[in-house]
């Protein structure tokens, strides 16, 4: 057979088994494009920050340790899980408000997320946007990102079920109100707040959830005792570097995907400047964190360096389009020495993170949303504080009230013989690497 | 040098050593953009199913134990390299046999694949679908997951070698022979048959060639002794779950490019509404899956949640496109259902399926298939349950034939001392993890 | 609310925080459209190709004894990095030298790479190529590829700043400057050679460093003793796998993106070409080797067979577009002969390549640049081997010299003590498996 034939062939039966108004061969109009490309974007956009799962799974289960590792893939697992259906039940349309809050306003923010219909049959679309599936599909992956950075800070103590209560709050109501506050058309962008991807919104949010969590748990039992600092080195650090490329693989769509519109040489163009931006940041992130352990210590630590690059990551997040490179370089970098020493610090507050959330997402969020003044003029110093700490203090202030409610009620904290043991005995009856003695 | 030159420069230079006619920079034609959108979706799609290949390797190398990882990651090595060739030789003509098994559809059912030209020169392509290639990549990968599915059930005792020559048969002619019977245009095409992305085609089809296997091979030494059935936990869960991420990572390819076309608004909307439906049906299987085994055995049990989200997706794969995200919840949690009722119910039945492969592709692809009478107007009952019989029969008997033949001839069960040693250092003389002492 | 309502509000609201000059939402020209399909196509195709940076940490991981892992995926994380600052900084404008290294061609060779402006504003593109950032990007992930070669078959014995020294002198200037020499428009391109995406100008310039490293580094301490080969095993096939199928997935973009062009249909259907070709190159690499160990061995090698799958990819990488799916199955499958054969001859000749990095990179690129005489009519033998020639004797006495004043001042091997007790503990007091015993 002739691959003339062929080709005809399989255009004709391929075109046999579709629903008629929605797969039919066409040639799109010149309207269409500017759409076609927008969603398309979104979805690529969206299945690299989803991968971004998988990178925290990696990640979380490689620094802690083995007796503890289904655990955390399990809460990894099903944080995402939790997410992704409480985002479409409450959280997508509580984050897009819409008119101000007035009834219809309230009654469209506590609904269901509705996508278009199949073939956009009887709609209107703005074509000059994306599909609504698409923007959705793009933002779930944000929240539920935002969830995977407190379990990290959280593991090796947390109970499963309260866990991931604290992510149901988390995901369908406290990320999607402050979310809207800049991204839903709110106060903090009215007042001219610039976080391109989420430095702020989505890294410090994290951040402030899970030190919230960290301080009222209390550090894992050991970890500080008799004024020295006990390293519970993690158990696979194959695994967390595994992670750390996922989650670098997955910022270029987090931050590409953030420009939102595909449909002209421009943006495209700003996305190739973002993407950029975004690896030559993590780049700087790991080289300083591996200059600086060296100079310091005398050794590279592989850790501060997975850190560093995430670090680097979190901090072009607010502003990755309009650094130079150089900038980038120096923005990021600086996102390196913040983990270096940020780590250690927290330590001697005997705040305990078991992955280094809080430097990587909080300090390196807060840094980035600062270093936005320094490329794009539209931002000014004054307001990007004012939303760090207007962020901040909501997502401490409930996050904490959620936490007490859950340690006063079910309590949080496995029993102390639970966590000696390990939490995937006690508590799941299962353990990750069932034939590899421990030494 | 100025970023202008620079761009003019860089342009000049790319175009020296491209093929004149194919590499030329040139202004798309309206008439080739539909082409390109459609073209481009396929090969997005197919490289995030292409990574379901190791995605099943992953969850396979995680679940059996580590005296056989080596063994399943050959396998999973072997079966998709085999698949690729034997696909092209073969299969993908066979699957789309054209005008009616006529004597040129014959001769062209039996040819191998051959692309269009270089640059399209001398052909008319159909500029309303995609390119041969584009497509050839596509459903290759489809045909390499069924065989995948295979490998998981029947790992820890079958031979290398007739398990590839069974993945040969599979592969080359059982698979295309069936597909064709829905995606050639064949007859359950024209019943009225609707399974959008493979419920049944792919996954049932995966299930029944698995179950013929596990019945005619017979479980594991020692797994079910003394009327009890004996746990042989997998060695590594990190791995597990990265396989599980990977397969829904993939699986946004698996549905959405099943979409088929991405040339107007109204397609690339609905591959939108894919890609939701197929999150949350995974999700929420998940979901599912974690709340049963914390209600039925007070322990939540990971390696249910993993299947519990590949039956979400395996559920919703018949059709992704009609459901809301509340059917798709549906659909999807009760994918997460029948994984945990049916895995124990296999045990019950002495069938040994050591990564849960027939629950997840064969049962809950029996029930996305059904599933989609609630969604789609189009599918019937009765044309739903028609299908399913008739691949099963035809799936299950073929397999059958085949697994018979390779064990009145090769024989396909390692001896009972190289099972019990371990597949890795009998049949290859290679250990996955030689370092790491069994405990 | 109406879900129209929905996507005129989500649109509006989306336009608020927009850079009104370059996020606004508009209708594409025709003639943009070109200019984003090359332009995404590169991104696409760039985030694949990083993704190998991962692939070859996993591979190189995998297949180290566990008391250097640490050390590995330091050194694959630090590289990849470096790599990334140093190209921008001079390796990327070194390798487009303009025209003819006039004064203006120097000052422009040594300038730091710059972008196009945000939203390509008062900038004049040529739109029927793709942006700068893409095409840094894309071009970028080449070249750390290449320095990725080498960290594999240095492995275990070498310093961790020596070899990150080496690694900077390679992105920046070693490998931009041969590559100038084709795809800078240089004297080889001038010359006829053809090399499609670098089976030469990629994987033999980072084979022939590697092998210079490791004529200069001598074998492992132990690894041919009294006229025997003694084995060293990798600490963990599954990440050796993992890592292999993420190269796979990675080389879609290696050659699809160096199609350069997707603006018109031929231009996709070419990129659907190669895709086919190098999925089936790849499998034809592997089958190979699972044959041929199992006929000469009795026992099937799997790292033969992950190296098979490479070898079968670096061989079609010269030219991925012109051969029939049977003609890259030969081509491919040649690729599996030659690592096969090769990887005991490194032995006997007491080269000491840890992951095979050599037969898999440099002979196989070889062959592959020589293969490109048998289905393009453009490539003479006579040429592609004085290009092999060439690029061959540049980058080993280049390489050489550097590792030779490396050796000379810093040192480049690490003591016999802590080669023996393992690099990560001695090197960098932190292991990767810490609670894993050894067996």
């Amino acid at each position: 057979m002739k691959y003339l034939n062929k080709i005809a062939l399989i255009a004709g039966l391929m075109t046999l088994p579709s629903l008629a108004s929605a797969q039919a061969a066409e040639t799109p109009t010149l309207e269409d494009i500017g759409f076609i490309f927008n969603t398309f974007m979104f979805l690529v956009a969206g299945f690299l920050v989803f991968f971004m799962a998988a990178g925290f799974a990696m990640l979380e289960a490689g620094l802690v340790r083995s007796k503890n590792v289904t655990m955390q893939l399990t809460k990894n697992m099903a944080l995402f899980s939790l997410a992704s259906i409480f985002y479409y039940i409450l959280g997508y349309n509580l984050m897009y408000p819409g008119d101000g809050w007035s009834i219809d306003g309230v009654l469209g923010a506590f609904a269901v997320t509705g996508l278009e219909p199949v073939g956009l049959e009887g709609a209107e679309p703005d074509l000059t946007y994306a599909s609504v599936g698409s923007d959705f599909f793009f933002q779930l992956m944000f929240c539920a990102a935002t969830a995977s950075i407190v379990s990290g800070a959280l593991a090796e103590r947390i109970k499963l079920w309260p866990f991931l209560a604290f992510v149901v709050v988390l995901t369908a109501v406290i990320y999607p109100i402050q979310a809207s506050w800049k991204w839903g058309g709110g106060f903090l962008d009215d007042a001219g707040f610039q976080d391109f991807a989420g430095s702020t919104v989505v890294h410090s949010v994290g951040g402030w959830a899970a030190l919230a969590g960290a301080l009222i748990l209390g550090p894992r039992i050991g970890k500080y005792k008799d004024g020295r600092v006990n390293p519970m080195p993690g158990s696979n650090l194959a695994l967390a570097t595994l992670g750390t490329f996922i989650l670098w693989l997955g910022w270029f769509g987090f931050n590409g995907g953030s420009q939102l519109y595909m449909d002209t040489a421009g943006n495209v163009a700003d996305i190739s400047r973002i993407f950029s931006n975004t690896n030559t940041a993590a780049a700087a992130g790991a080289v300083v964190a591996l200059i600086l352990t060296q100079l310091m210590y005398k050794k590279t630590d592989l850790t501060m360096v997975l850190n560093g690059a995430l670090a680097g990551l979190v901090s072009i997040t607010a502003e990755p389009l309009t650094p130079t490179l150089v900038e980038a370089t120096l923005i990021g970098g600086i996102g390196g020495v913040i983990v270096v020493f940020t780590v250690p610090l927290l330590d001697k507050l005997k705040i305990d993170d078991v992955v280094g959330a809080i430097p990587v997402h909080l300090f390196a969020g807060i840094w980035g949303t600062i270093a936005v003044v320094f490329t794009n003029d539209a931002a000014s110093l004054g307001t990007q504080l004012y939303a760090i700490i207007v962020v901040g203090i909501f997502t401490f202030v409930a996050s904490a009230v959620v936490w007490f409610i859950l340690k006063a009620t079910t309590g949080i904290r496995v029993s102390e013989e639970a966590e000696i043991t390990g939490l995937d005995t006690t508590e799941l009856g299962m353990e990750a690497y069932p034939e590899f003695s421990k030494g």
